[in-house]
């Protein structure tokens, strides 16, 4: 039996309920348009997935240049996740709001070529610097909406793995980069006598956790921060300074360094995930953005907080933000019609550090009681 | 404005259409029964979220004491996803089927304690190994679908992280094993003279790319592999076993170690967060899951192809598997009923390395000629 | 010209004088045995290296049963590095000295085994457990020394290492453990239709940076401690506990984290490079060794200090004990004569928790003037 | 008891004697002067430590512009390291020579600011970059030996490293680059309103294992390579073809994907501590250098073997250079006159890729039969 010989999912759908011996009458109930979806999103298509999509906030959010709010829409199967994200953001919001900084690195992709020798591996670097203007023209070329930042080589034995750069406008890019290397290709290989072994070369790293990309950055960087006021620890958060330090030296620090991860954060993939799963991000993408930092510091009986997501490949156009209800949760980020990709990443960054304010906080509410009492909603782990 | 005071999903989605200025029709558009997605899985619900969902396959698999077909659900936005995996489940079906080991490693849980000392923290390690049965009882008690495996202690300085490790049966276990967890700590506490820092102290490792799981395992671990023969390679595959290998030293080893991946694979996190999207995994996890080995030998013209999985907090019951579009998935692959998730680890290993055969003969194929044209759909890197 | 052909180190040393046009005499002048040294150290032997020598302390330590002052020979040529440990070391007996706890995890050697399928490979597990007596039995009859204590096996593919762990008594143990493991091979590949591809397989992990040893320990595991009062740090450190803190978070913590460091410490390679080459340690060990983790806290005005170090490969007798100037470093710390290797483990946490101690409070201490001054002598960095 | 009061190292010693009840001849006798000695490298100095030292070689080599011959010296009390490296070179000679390429990458000193928010530490960023001119002059002005490359910011919360990359000549250049980077923290301090914590905030990142040096470079990254001949693999190796591929596969590659190590090589830490200690460097830098990648492919019956090192900190003068024994070993290599670093750098590599070829051998030697014999010598693991 091959699914791709029928033409619609409703087709397709009678096939696997037939042979599964089961009805898919929920899978069946979708609204997106079947086409669309079908032609860009995906193959063998049947129907649809559902998840319950709740929404957190407001969070006041502070750039270098404007304050204001916005709702966080967040589809999730978790429990206690879209309240402790509403908590955390109703305590950044009574302290003023979170400073975000977001900086569009640039979404990358990395070809990987072999030379003959590693004398032959330093030509081709060489190459490569002397000719960026050309390798510019060549992948720009192929599409109005990128621009070619820079191309930075990494070498292994003869093995050159060139990482592309580029800015891709309001579009997570991945397709619009890949495109864009492969028309660079040919000249690189005509007159290096060099091969490219594979567009992609695991250096660009799309959707693997990796150190290249905590380190160098990837979409967007975006850092955030904020100081809680004692009052709004005490009566928001339900703890106090003393206890969320303790938490934070013994869960974030001790345990991460000791665990190997990657960075040291409490759930970043929580809220990414459920974001990125709302807005019709990739979410495959939670394997390398969930990486990153939160710092926090005592100051008196306030708390300094700061997170740092290095690794941020989001988009508000292309792939699935397409998508009928995808496109709604952006439009209730007032994103759809504004196409403000750097308030997308500001807002990303206001949601990732209310949540680990509000974990944090639950975790040292219950650290002297947490032997005698199981754990209430909106108290997650 | 509180979404928390409104009842109704409708009541809130009205709310938020008035602040954002918009319309939701298609997230109010949804079919799972609103009381348990909301009470469950999502405060401050507005409606849901619709994935489109595919279906690849049949694979063939076999496991050591019988061999089986099944199809996979893949919910997904990236196109050409289902296209890929559903290539590979082919090849791999034509080579009469992957060999999948899938060992339940059990789920964990990590308290941290803090002692006064090294010597306190020496002490706590010691008082937990020689107290292991009353330890067992009293997480057991919390359960009857939970059974504790092992407690292993690591230390920095005089934090003492104790890992504990459940067998939860069919449910992933995350809140059962909090919950167990959580029943020990004021014995421990009481009995040592040291204190519970926090219920989870980020040793677990939940949902965070780490090396500490990547080496001991968490949830499932996964092993397959397979020989592809030469005429399948070039039939369906369409390349060959020289250029697969070109693709899998210069792209996955030399890729992989020179970006400081955790582990070398083409895109674990793409089958992964398709299949967890659509069978109500948490996609969180996806964080974790996606670390992993890919290895690729050549034996003459054939092309031996291994994968494993190391970390696959997965589960057939509880948690978003509930919902109908999710159940409905399940029982695609003929899980809802036999309550089997031995076979649903299998059928996921299978899904992965079929994904990562397809992708590796993709970018080989295109390898000697990637300057000359644009990629096409079903050839995805 | 072959050097291996000559007898002496006389003949070879003159050889070498003429082929490169040189004199050698300092390297001629050395007092070991030269038959020893070139019979079991150092092929094609043509004299001596020289390091200067120093020592710090004393230092008082603490273990579970008893309090004793020891000096630290230090083999270097960084200024600065002795007077930085003996200040460090002034402090911790200023304050009754450091707690420390030693625990000999045992030293690992990790064959590699190839089964034919991923199936294969988990009988192969399956047999090891089983068979555990017999492997201990064979392994244990190569040497009156060595106790087998654990084999724990990993996985990729079809690629089975097996790590071996042994208690190799006063002995750093390496080569012990190799002809041990290498007497269990013919009968785990009779047994088991699997081939043994590597005596070593990279999983041991020996002379590499890894986060397998971090994780599960190597050699000797130590953990030290202890609280600096307000009037030592203020006396004998020249700074306040707030300026030390302020550097903790911000080099060690933050630093360590976004630079993708294996633990998080200030220096404690520089300090075991100097006892392991003082003592006749293998220095190509500091390459696993440097691994760990520093803690610091306030508690009002004191310090509390913390370090862990996970690997730690070191022996009393055999390689380079044996040579004569080494032997008599090891007699300042009292250990020649006593083989008393659990007591050598505690005077190197001893001393790297005084050397990271004085570190960062010489950084405290510049933190803000260190704009205005070159850095003196004692001051290091 | 205070050594520091004492001046001479026979005082000193005198002094450890008596306490430690021992005698001390050979440490005491030592060639070196003990003015420079124990002013510059080593205080509380007693005496010398002594290493036997060997020759390897010769190996021939190939850089870009030509090809000679030299001998590697190396301090090791490991028995069978030299003859190791001995053969590994033979073959490398055999075939033509190793082709290397050493590139200066400079050395690195990263100071850590801290800023009062998110938004400060992005403006901190701002000025480093648009004063780069400025803080050039400011630390080019503390040495003539010294350029400033590079400032490359990183920031985690409100911290923000500040990563100076220095061309410090000839010397390896970590103190020169310390005096360089103090003397711009003023500026920076008083300009933008933040505050130095420390002149190093562990991003250097200086005697620690770190995927930020392995991906960025450290001091030299040199990259060497060569194809081994079928007769050369059987004659002089005693191996095959296929053999050393399985073992590359399966320790190399599996083993140190398994273990979590940083990069994949067989024992590069051997060589570089050898070459270190014996040429006066600093062996605490092994903790860093011996990162690395050797690569493996199949050539018909020809074996092509490369080595990748990304942080080589190396220096002919300065620091433990100027010791005699150490000088003399430079010598040995013809470093001592012609001052050139780039030819230093060029032999580490070719010797490191000579360690490995041989070691890779000896274990591919004893596959099959690892099981009936032990070790001997020359047949190191």
């Amino acid at each position: 039996m091959n699914l791709r010989t029928y033409k619609t999912a409703s087709e397709r759908r009678t096939i696997v309920e037939e042979i599964s011996k089961t009805k898919l009458p929920h899978i069946g109930n979708f609204s997106f348009s079947e086409d669309a979806a079908g032609n860009k999103n995906c193959e063998n298509m049947i129907g649809g997935i559902q998840v319950p999509i709740g929404v957190a906030g407001p969070i006041t959010i502070t750039n270098s240049t404007e304050t204001y709010e916005s709702y966080i829409p967040l589809a999730t199967t978790e429990g206690a996740l879209v309240a402790s994200v509403n908590r955390g953001a109703k305590a950044v919001t009574q302290c003023k709001g979170v400073r975000v900084v977001a900086e569009k690195v640039g979404i990358t992709r990395a070809p990987v070529f072999k030379a003959s020798s590693v004398f032959e591996a330093q030509k081709l670097i060489v190459f490569i610097n002397e000719n960026f203007k050309k390798l510019k023209e060549l992948s720009e070329k192929t599409s109005s909406h990128l621009t070619l930042l820079e191309i930075k080589p990494f070498t292994a034995g003869r093995n050159v793995h060139l990482r592309f750069k580029f800015d891709t406008q309001d579009a997570m890019g991945m397709n619009m980069a890949t495109i864009a290397v492969s028309n660079t290709i040919s000249f690189i290989e005509d007159e290096t006598n060099t091969t490219c072994i594979a567009l992609s070369g695991n250096m660009c790293v799309d959707k693997k956790p990796n150190f290249l990309n905590f380190i160098e950055g990837r979409g967007f960087r975006v850092s955030a921060d904020i100081l809680i006021s004692e009052n709004v620890i005490k009566e928001t958060l339900k703890t106090d300074a003393t206890k969320i330090l303790e938490v934070y030296n013994s869960k974030i620090i001790s345990g991460s360094l000791l665990s190997g991860s990657i960075g040291a954060n409490a759930h970043f993939s929580n809220i990414l995930a459920a974001i990125f799963l709302a807005t019709g991000q990739d979410i495959a993408h939670v394997s390398e953005s969930s990486m990153g930092i939160t710092t926090i510091e005592r100051s008196q009986n306030d708390i300094y907080i700061s997170i740092m997501l290095p690794d941020l490949p989001i988009g508000i156009v292309g792939g699935g933000t397409n998508l009928e209800t995808q496109k709604e949760a952006l439009s209730i980020m007032n994103l759809e019609n504004t196409q403000n990709i750097q308030q997308f990443a500001e807002i990303i960054g206001g949601a990732v550090l209310a949540g680990e304010l509000s974990l944090l906080s639950s975790l040292a509410q219950n650290s002297l009681a947490c032997a005698h009492k199981t754990l209430g909603r909106g108290e997650k782990i």
